[in-house]
């Protein structure tokens, strides 16, 4: 199951994709950051956004996008162009039919560190050990994407087992008998 | 000029093209709603309004979007929806080139009632004297949206004159010096 995990932001969008299943090694596809400068108006920021994420799914392929779930109960300021920046890694993910899933902070620190309030050192540290990288990816941003991905490969199996079926099916196309009951 | 006002969310997004200047009488070109059924998982909501908002554009062609700002003091589910459909707004408008412009909801109630807390019975009923029409505009999210492009065309005559000049460079080529000069 290979997932690009986003971790939506105006000025910093991580992503990183992990491939891997429940109980077996994970590998690192790609791990990167989409910039936008804080002086361009939103709208722009967000067509920036908008093509960075599809270059990162047509270059990476993956079968589902995990999307940080964002709260408003963070700096204001803040939360708004983190909604906005998730809406667009949303958009693009649905628009090209893939699965989203949704996980919160704490549920992706517990997932990848054991601890629902671990600190981004502890975070970025485990991620390095559990895809065997030679240094935590910098910036938090981008481990935390990885992070997300991580976490929703062992969080999701039976969700992940549905979207590679439905990925399978999208490469191939269903034999002649079952298209017919389709129709 | 040409204004397409979007009043965002992602149950009920409110659209309405009005056409006018200020100190000129206004013209309704369109209203309506791009609605998304509540049952039906956010990604694929933020599909559906970008393929509405697209049809609005593609119909009406609008010299510029105005939006609703959004404010995270707002009930915390609504917000975030609100922020997420805005931001849809906005990315579909700016891949255009078209310029958006943001406005407050007490700058829009105070443009047309001149009451910046005005009810939305105050906005409708002005929204129907203001453009003519036989009876306000239902919902209310359909009577805002109009409200909205009211509210840019009376507030922002430079910003305005500015988007003109801009689209009409755009329908027309610029002659052959002017082209040279700006290669």
């Amino acid at each position: 199951m290979r997932v690009l995990g986003v971790d939506p932001g105006l000025t910093r969008c991580g992503v990183g994709v992990v491939e891997g299943a429940a109980g077996r090694p994970l590998t690192m596809l790609g791990v990167g950051v989409v910039r936008t400068p804080a002086e361009v108006d939103t709208p722009l920021r967000l067509v920036a956004i908008e093509r960075g994420i599809e270059e990162w799914l047509d270059e990476h392929r993956p079968e589902l996008v995990a999307v940080e779930r964002v709260f408003s109960q963070h700096n204001v300021r803040t939360v708004m162009g983190t909604a906005q920046a998730s809406a667009v890694a949303m958009l693009c993910a649905a628009r090209r039919g893939l699965p989203v899933a949704l996980h919160t902070p704490s549920e992706v620190k517990a997932a990848v560190t054991g601890n629902g309030r671990a600190d981004k050192a502890q975070v970025g540290a485990m991620v390095t050990r559990l895809l065997r990288l030679a240094a935590p990816p910098k910036p938090a941003d981008a481990a935390d994407a990885l992070a997300l991905a991580i976490c929703h490969i062992w969080r999701a199996p039976a969700q992940n087992r549905l979207a590679e079926a439905q990925a399978a099916a999208r490469r191939a196309p269903a034999p002649a008998s079952v298209r017919k009951v389709r129709r």
